[in-house]
């Protein structure tokens, strides 16, 4: 077997994949991580007062939008980013 | 041994796979935390007001899946990246 | 075969795609955590005091904006380092 056809097997069986795949696995830690914060905070707001349930329900979903908006913006990135 | 067959060799011995596995993997780091949150602290605040057992829970399954759908994104991704 | 040709096989079956993906990803880590603590506590703030609304949400949104600034900015980053 030559040099040069060992080097070939040699890539076959070497790590493959797209790294944008990664890049949207990291993209989801931080919105992950923050939009439970959200809603775990949200929830106990709730419970204190429950008559509030409409404003807090309401600037619950506002910083879930926000903080997600940065995940999806993860999953366009490797399509921009060729 | 000749210098390319050894070269085979060590190539075997190498890190093989997609890097998708790993893409995962990530990506599930932070929805793992957040969700977490949503139930610890919703669980909290249940106990502070039984009474509210049913709007806390209906908050809490909302939060869920927003988080958990970041997380099944990142089964997908791989296959979309390919 | 040749080395030259082997060497351009090899380069097909390795990890493709741009590492400004993974940077994008990464600069997501921070705000969207902060994002979140935000929104969390702010929701808490205007349980608290359901009359402070309005300051409660005015410093909510510039919190925001400095934090989302830093997500935004590693977007841009990736065309900047070519």
């Amino acid at each position: 077997m030559s040099l040069s056809a060992s080097a070939l097997l040699a890539a076959d069986e070497a790590i493959s994949g797209n790294i944008g795949t990664v890049a949207y696995g990291i993209a989801t830690l931080g919105p992950g991580i923050g939009v439970g914060i959200i809603f775990g905070l949200g929830v106990q707001a709730i419970a204190r007062q429950p008559e509030a349930e409409q404003v807090a329900f309401r600037y619950m979903l506002i910083g879930f939008a926000v903080v997600e908006a940065l995940a999806l913006i993860g999953f366009v990135v490797p399509f921009v980013f060729t």
